[in-house]
Formats: C-alpha cells, structure tokens, sequence
C-alpha cells in the first residue's frame, strides 16, 4: 500500500536504531482519513471469506478493527490484556510472550463472543514475532471460530512471525512489509 | 437517546447490584453499527464547536473517538494509560484516582499531539465521579488547549461527577443518563 509506506517515510521515526514509532498516525495519535484506507483495503482483499467477526487487541488494534468492520458491516471483539473486575469469568484464554517487553501477559476473550459460527479476520496494527496473533488464533480454535484472514498494518518482515503463520497455511496479508530497519533506515520489501 | 436506552435494557447486564455491564455493544463486543449512530448523534450536537481533536482515553474510548472523528473530519488523540517505552519522554500528565479499582493510575499524552491551537472535543464510554474525564481535561490545559465539548455514552447520573463538570461550565453531554441501578433495576433520568 503506497499510501501507508510514504506516510511511514513521512511521519515513522525510527528509535534506538531498530524500533519503528508511528505514533504519529496509529499508535497514539490516529490518523482516522489514513484508517479509513486501510480498512478499504483490509476489504478489498478479504470481502470474499465471509468474515462475520473482527478479532484484534487492545488498545491500538481497536482502531483499525472498528475502522475495517465499518465495511464488513459486522460486529468487533478485542482481547482483553489487563483483567477487569468486569469481565466474564469464562474466557478463552493465551499467554503471549513479548519480546520487547521481555515478560509474559495474558489475552482473554469471553467465550460469549466467539464461536464455532465465526468466520473470524484477525487484525492488528504490527506483525513482528506473531506471538500476539498466535495468542489470538489460539483463542480463535478455543472456540472452535475458523481463521480465515489476517491482516496486518506494518509487518517487521525480517522477523519470523509472518513466514511461521503463512507456513501454518494462514492467509495473513500485511498492507506494508520492512525488509530492515537497521541504523535507523527503514527499508520496504 | 432511545436507541442507546432500548440497547442497555435488553444487553446490558447489572452486576453485583449496582454494576452496569455493556461488554456486549460496547466494552468487549463492538456494535458496530451502533457505534455509527453514536458518532453521527455526537457530530449533529458538537458540530458547530469548531473541534480540531478528539480526545479520548485507551480502551475503550478508542472505538467510540475514531468512528466519531469520521464525521468530525479530525485527528484522534488517545491518552495512555500504560506506560509504553515508545512513548516519548515529552508528555502531560494526570493523576487519576479510580473509585472501582480503589488506585491511582496516570495517564498520558506527548505534547507533540495537544496545543494551543486545538478546540477539542473529549470523549468517553462511561461517565460516573469524573476523574478520568478531569484528567483528561487537565491535559488539555496543560496543553493549552481549548476544551470546547465532552460527549459521553452512558452516565452515571446519581454520581456527582457530571454535575461536578457541568458547574464547572464544561459542555458536556450524555446520551444516556441513568438515574439508578439499584437492585438490579435500570431506571433511566
């Protein structure tokens, strides 16, 4: 997608030599014109899989979930990381491993909102190590949902997330893919 | 907003007496749909506010803030609630005291997303003693910025915090107003 890599060129910032910021237009600030073609395009490649359900994670994910299911015209779950006292005692759960935190959380959804009926597209803003998309498939066949896409908003393609769950047989599609990052250079496959 | 009202009577769930519980349109389940219509009914009462932003506050805000800024035509803002080593150093902060969970967290923006030139509208899912809002709008200050309106979902009307920013002279709007839940029961002012 053309449109999203000139605004990483634009408006990403690349800290501590690897780590790439868009807070400028998804992560803290959200650029809601840009989302908007995002979600367009999230559709035109996945209109035809029958999607009944958006999964994602919160926070960032929330937006472009909301953005996307606008145009599938079906309903949004996100995942849970933080326990609230308000939420279901019975849960699909996932422990997903952080990298660049370096500690473990875990993901809940409650197993009111997904089921066996779910054409489910998982979406999230970045795709890295896959381990926070593992975490959501995971809960995704707890409930016996089927995956049926993946989309990703900027995938770190020289990691090994994107090629372990396309080699699972996912169709996981990613609108912008970095083949490097390295000394602070951002550098599209 | 009847809509909203006959939504909350027939989804929403009360627990422990005096909890009201939307995860099924609106904290964990997103309607979608539904979500539209509150946006559309937040831009025909602030339209004319001049607003440049929406402020809201992760997570759930987030769904609420970016399908209203569809009809804004603005940029969103959400203030962080979880420290994150990408955030930049240079932010406002804010105390918030939450009642439910009986502790203090901080939230926070980077200056580079809130100025003096910004008419901003503040928006929420829940409203009940304000704090979150009060932080919130403290930012906004710190920020120098205008807080032009605040829009709300559901408010707690027998908590004081409404009433409280209102006599503050805040522009501030509910869909929804309960006037009590106790015993189970949703009585709407």
């Amino acid at each position: 997608m053309e449109l999203l890599k000139k605004e990483i060129l634009k408006n990403g910032e690349v800290k501590n030599g690897n780590i790439l910021k868009v807070d400028n237009f998804l992560n803290h600030r959200i650029d809601v014109d840009l989302m908007n073609k995002i979600g367009k395009e999230f559709y035109k490649r996945f209109k035809n899989e029958k999607i009944t359900k958006i999964l994602t994670i919160e926070a960032s994910g929330i937006a472009i979930a909301v953005i996307t299911a606008q145009y599938f015209k079906v309903p949004v779950v996100f995942a849970k990381k933080v326990l609230s006292q308000n939420l279901d005692r019975e849960v699909y759960e996932s422990k997903v491993y952080s990298f660049t935190k370096d500690k473990s959380y875990t993901v809940r959804v409650s197993k009111k909102y997904i089921n066996k009926d779910d054409n489910i597209l998982i979406v999230d803003d970045f795709l890295a190590d896959g381990n926070a998309l593992t975490g959501l498939i995971d809960i995704s066949n707890q409930g016996k949902a089927n995956v049926k896409a993946i989309g990703i908003v900027i995938e770190k393609g020289y990691l090994k997330g994107g090629k372990k769950l396309r080699d699972l047989g996912f169709n996981l599609q990613s609108l912008v893919s970095l083949s490097s990052i390295e000394s602070g250079e951002i550098v599209f496959e």
